[in-house]
């Protein structure tokens, strides 16, 4: 074990850039405790599999499915892929000529990219409207006859938004095409807002939601949800040495411990942890954008617990020197999510170490200093802007 | 937590159908405590991303390849099809005629079928010799200039045969195809034999070789090596908001678990430890194999830890029914996988229980017992044959 005792894994005080976070603890024993099974050969192992039936029963209310159809998925990614998978495969049995294609937001997850190139479906990325939301006028331009499914986004990977899921529903209904919702972050804390995003809210067909995001069961506890059990079964293939005859999965030996932890953190959490959790990281987003803003950043604001603002390239390399984990979005704003692990005392500490690597905004935040105090400024703190 | 206070991970004892095992127990230690890591966002997660690079530097000295390529996959099956995946978009960048194929012999795991269908590329399953190996001819003969690529199996699911990777491998190249080697469950008992399987025995191309199998890495801990960063690189997509510019996995989020319990794993077993597993996995084979054969049983002669016998489907049946998790191969035969936690005691109860069920062939191995008898064992222990 000589590798380990030399390594810990990174402690998440200052982790401000992953969607994924502390899991609760009860969820980490369960999963501790089923490291050694396999939900991906149920007849085997009989336990794990009976608690993928509930995990998915759970998942399931969280989404607003009433007749529950779908899997324990190795992430979102996973469950975006064979959304997409799935919609290509039960288009062709219905038309057989033309070159299928997926039409999806610029906001749409990395993911779907991946998904179009390996599946060998066209994509069609639409440009989001001004408050980075799937412009609506875009995406029924984009759709034509080969189109085989859209992809909304409820809670989105750089600006936390939510598209218009029932409107988007409806055009991709009215072309036949398969509506899929990729909610892998902000499934587990959309149930407690205004917007209209859920199976409930729309006849959407098919959904990616990660429990091992929000939801806090460990890593990997993706979910792929779906309306009819043939979306599940446009994926199997046979399985000939294993007692039962098919799989639909991904993946094929799975992780037993994700699906434990899913299974006891929504037990622990569902509805009225995920609930506090919400109000709780919703209080600490806003104070993070007014803190941000009252410095003079520009801030976008924020509707989900996730917080994007012009900082500038300089002074977020002096934080991540500092050994903050901060990330960017594609356009340059620095986006940091508020997950459940983010508390009030590490973002004022955050706050703390933006004042000092870039103490002239203490100043004035409407006018840049005079270079020489910026020059001083570099010489002592080692940036450049 | 209520329904994990109700619920256990099955006891090992009585499972003789998988291909995964109980993880090495510091193994499964280093697991518990990176299960809130992800490494696939490096940039965030260092120490994990880190302890994979040693992955699979550990991975590449077993499978014989000096300079190491790859990825901790979630499993075989993402390995295999990230193979074939990344076979493909390399023809594609010399060849834009052609539906490409890949050929692969009747022994191939299921993986290949769902890769296959996924990725849009024919495949040609071609026959298997009588000893359960790929036929070689048959392989030339399904050949064409759009294969893509060849796949072999080192250590099948069904009857744990190695394929003649060197000649597989010759006939993939002469044709320009890349040469893939399944070795999900073998990589880790195959050091020990005589085989010629490895990058080290045959200039092969990519491997899928699983830390979770005989590894005693817990789950999930897949491997997929390369000869060639070229492999990898056909693979990877833009990751916009990572801090990292791009990922060739095929999941996202990734378990930390796996990595951290495969580093671990390796650092205490590689080679001594994995050694004696084999030598004792090995003569339990042949003791069950033996008194398999001495209760009148048509065995097929082992060669990897696996067994697999000509037993009533009834009797397996009758033995399922007492807890027994057995597995049965397409052409129905018994097939025992004597993983690491398969016993010399467990297997003598299995015996025990087989004798019990069986009791006619105590009597006589060569002949059927009057029907009389046969029916009085059917009246009272409720089984056919």
């Amino acid at each position: 074990m000589e590798s380990i005792r030399r390594s810990q894994p990174q402690d998440f005080d200052k982790v401000l850039s992953s969607m994924c976070t502390e899991p609760h603890p009860l969820a980490q024993e369960a999963a501790a405790e089923f490291l050694a099974t396999n939900p991906g050969d149920p007849a085997t192992y009989q336990a794990i599999a009976e608690l993928e039936t509930k995990a998915i029963n759970r998942l399931s209310e969280v989404a607003g499915l009433a007749n529950p159809h779908g899997y324990i998925a190795s992430g979102g990614t996973e469950a975006n892929i064979q959304a997409i998978h799935a919609a290509r495969n039960r288009a062709n049995d219905e038309t057989a000529s033309g070159q299928a294609n997926v039409v999806a937001p610029a906001s749409v997850h990395f993911s779907v990219n991946k998904a179009a190139e390996m599946l060998g479906v066209d994509l069609w990325i639409v440009p989001v409207d001004d408050d980075y939301r799937a412009d609506l006028d875009a995406v029924t331009a984009a759709i034509d006859t080969d189109t085989v499914a859209v992809i909304g986004v409820a809670g989105t990977t750089e600006y936390g938004r939510v598209d218009p899921i029932p409107a988007l529903t409806d055009i991709a209904h009215d072309a036949g095409a398969h509506m899929h919702v990729d909610a892998s972050w902000g499934g587990f804390v959309l149930p407690f807002t205004g917007y209209a995003w859920s199976f409930a809210d729309a006849p959407i067909d098919s959904m990616a939601i990660d429990p091992h995001k929000f939801g806090r069961a460990p890593i990997p506890a993706g979910g792929l949800l779906a309306r009819e059990q043939a979306t599940v079964d446009a994926l199997a293939v046979e399985t000939p040495y294993l007692e039962t005859t098919s799989q639909a999965t991904l993946t094929g030996t799975r992780s037993g411990a994700g699906v434990a932890g899913t299974v006891v953190a929504m037990e622990e959490l569902w509805p009225a942890g995920y609930h506090q959790q919400y109000n709780r990281q919703m209080d600490n987003t806003t104070f993070l954008a007014d803190q941000l803003a009252n410095r003079g950043i520009e801030v976008v604001t924020p509707t989900l617990p996730l917080v994007t603002a012009a900082v500038q390239p300089a002074t977020i390399e002096a934080l991540q020197a500092d050994g903050w984990r901060l990330a960017r979005t594609a356009s340059g704003h620095l986006r940091i999510v508020c997950m459940p692990h983010v508390s009030r005392t590490s973002l004022e500490a955050f706050l703390d170490d933006i004042d000092r690597v870039r103490p002239w905004l203490l100043v004035t935040a409407d006018s840049l200093l005079p270079d020489t105090i910026l020059l001083d400024v570099r010489e002592g703190g080692g940036f450049l802007g």
